[in-house]
């Protein structure tokens, strides 16, 4: 059997202590699988005199991750950190300047700074693998890189924020207002410290940006993600659109269109009884389509000690068998610069707006539609108290600019109580 | 880049000219991937003459797969011709015996000969890769294999034949019997020419005994699997498990008990709103649970020329990349014999049953189970014309055994008219 596999192990957090638990609970199956062992050499963290519940003391300790990642004696660097800055970017280009393989599960970090980390790890002939920062236990990095190479890819999507999904959903079944389940979420510890990395779309949108770089041979344009939070969704709207078949979910599209590469992390309405429609609380679901295959769903945890730590174990085990893989999938300096495309492929709408009850409301709202190009699918008006008329209008297919227009065709009409709301319809 | 990856393809069906479709319109797609060019240079099939829809022209004919897989200027014996024995097995032997590296889309020779393959090909430092043989597109033996690699793995579960799925959906949604369904899908050319490959269970077998080697570090042990086909549901059983909140499906399990691994392809119930429950149609869907990731749900096309050879591609770019894996993901002179454990792993069971209407033939029926140790979660006895009265029984958590001594409890009532129905209800 070749030597062990040494590991330098940064961050101690649960994610760290899940990598801890599985290299020793699992070396005889990890030596196994891989015929080689699997060992820890040394270990960073802030606080050494913590109470971690792991037994670390077989590992050196080192408090500044970059001298980890220096250390002659480890051959792969675990970063488990996290932010896209700092220690886990500095410690992360001394692993790979210093000749270590490098497992990461920061999203953050590939998602600002993946191509200059990929190029400086393949001038070096190393390897730097991610399948923890995307979808948690979930084996989509694999699956897209390696499981579905022979496809061209169309669409990706995903639901990768189990913290936005949980919000919608409790919304939903609580019937409850965004703000209430926003605040139990925070008592439930289910929140980053900054809370519109979940709620803004950033983190899902970071996850992706990785995935779309490797579906579509592109550079990562995590600046070009169009992101749309969850905070503006109401519960009338889970409501309506769940009573026309639908669920809102914070939905990341990424797509190769003849105007260029469109990536999205937006709130959108998906059928009901689709997959994606019926994922209920922190569950993550990726959506993976190819030319060849069609569609492929997986769904699983999307975070947690257990799922992560798994995930950084499959990277961290096809490196002690002796796998050998391209950042994104391809050489880096082979990833084109991408065209960013706004969201222009058109897609049915959800609109809902609250009419004046007075004669012809509804006519002009349907002939300024019209003017905007914009057919209508299915209309309904709810029964009401007073003189204010609700309405749930789901159009035919129509692009986001029509939208608009439309949009601001109805504020013209004078026949609108407040604002309109429009979410555009996924076609899943 | 390297000298090209050469294929030899066996078998120019549907799956075949699939490949050939791949590599053929997505050779810079697989080259850049890849980092090398994959071509096709000599192919078989038992017709050369037939319009296969496809430009064959640029590659060699060899009438005899053996000859084929003997060739000198191939790297890979790409196998989909099918079958468990005869020329898909010679030639797969003569391929590894003359030093190239196998991929096939081959179940049954797998689930019948995979031990002595994989032995034959390690022995001769060549790898035998067979995504497709599983779950067609769904890169579930990749998931398994290198995404869960550093779990325990506690159950692997899948909906793995799309005809069996596609005739118990359309029982339900049309409301007919099992042999109405069964002529329309041979009439649709869904069945394979001996149906019971389907709806027998021993297509779905095969793949589940692959699964389960993986899972388990076991040798493939398909005679091992316990299989029960679908020909004996009934329209009033999915109606009448449907009114419970269950659906069935041909369910393959492997699990590794204290007992043994057991390992069983049988109609099951599930919960209509899980996962597998919300399976429609042809479409597969594969369940993995592991000690760390808790359990990963992954869903696609289980058949078609696409997807199939989307997964054969997979392993020809693995191989391309260079990566080279063990058969069953660990070296196959590991793999342990595995100890065939009946199907004992308690569960709850559905159970309908027709009464005569007469006082007192309930509480026998009660009575019967309470005595065979069965305890009763819920029960329902639905109105009747004339003197039959048709119940329902779900019960708590009992073992086969338990199940089948309860059945005959109940004979010996006397207040039964016909045969008890009992089916297991998987907990997922």
């Amino acid at each position: 059997m070749p030597a062990p596999l040494r590991l330098g192990l940064a961050g101690l957090g649960t994610v760290g202590i899940g990598v801890v638990g599985i290299v020793q609970r699992h070396a005889d199956l990890i030596a196994a699988r891989t015929g080689r062992a699997v060992v820890i050499t040394a270990v960073s963290a802030l606080d050494q005199t913590k109470n971690r519940d792991a037994d670390l003391s077989g590992y050196a300790w080192e408090a500044d991750p970059v001298t980890l990642a220096k250390r002659e004696d480890i051959d792969v660097f675990v970063e488990v950190i996290g932010g896209s800055e700092g220690p886990a970017r500095d410690a992360t280009m001394a692993a790979i300047a210093s000749g270590k393989d490098v497992v990461t599960a920061n999203k953050a970090l590939l998602a600002h700074h993946g191509q200059s980390l990929a190029e400086a790890a393949e001038d070096r002939g190393r390897v730097i693998r991610f399948e923890a920062a995307v979808a948690g236990g979930i084996p989509v990095i694999k699956a897209l890189t390696e499981g579905l190479a022979g496809n061209a890819m169309r669409r990706v999507m995903g639901v990768m924020n189990g913290t936005c999904n949980y919000i919608l959903t409790r919304m939903e079944s609580a019937g409850l207002p965004y703000d209430t389940v926003f605040e139990e979420a925070r008592q439930l510890g289910y929140l980053e410290a900054d809370p519109n990395l979940d709620v803004g779309g950033i983190d899902a949108g970071h996850k992706l940006s990785l995935l779309a770089a490797i579906a579509f041979g592109t550079r990562v344009s995590f600046d070009a993600v169009e992101m749309e939070g969850i905070g503006a969704i109401s519960i009338d709207d889970i409501k309506l659109a769940a009573d026309m078949g639908f669920k809102i979910k914070l939905l990341g599209v990424a797509q190769m269109t003849g105007r260029g590469l469109e990536q999205r992390m937006t709130p959108c309405l998906v059928p009901a009884d689709s997959p994606l429609g019926q994922l209920q609380g922190g569950t993550n679901m990726v959506v993976l389509e190819g030319d060849a295959v069609g569609q492929i769903v997986m769904r699983g945890a999307g975070a947690g000690a257990g799922p992560t730590a798994s995930a950084v174990m499959a990277d961290v085990m096809d490196i002690a068998r002796g796998t050998r893989l391209s950042t994104f999938g391809r050489p880096a300096a082979s990833l084109a610069t991408p065209i960013a495309a706004a969201a222009a492929t058109p897609a049915p709408y959800y609109m809902r707006m609250t009419l004046l009850d007075k004669p012809g409301a509804l006519a002009k709202i349907a002939t300024a539609l019209g003017d905007a190009g914009i057919s209508i699918d299915r209309m309904r008006q709810y029964g009401h108290a007073g003189a204010h008329a609700p309405v749930l209008i789901v159009t035919h297919k129509a692009t986001r600019d029509d939208v608009n227009h439309a949009m601001g065709r109805f504020a013209a009409t004078g026949v609108l109580v407040g604002d309109p709301v429009a979410i555009r319809i996924e076609e899943v």
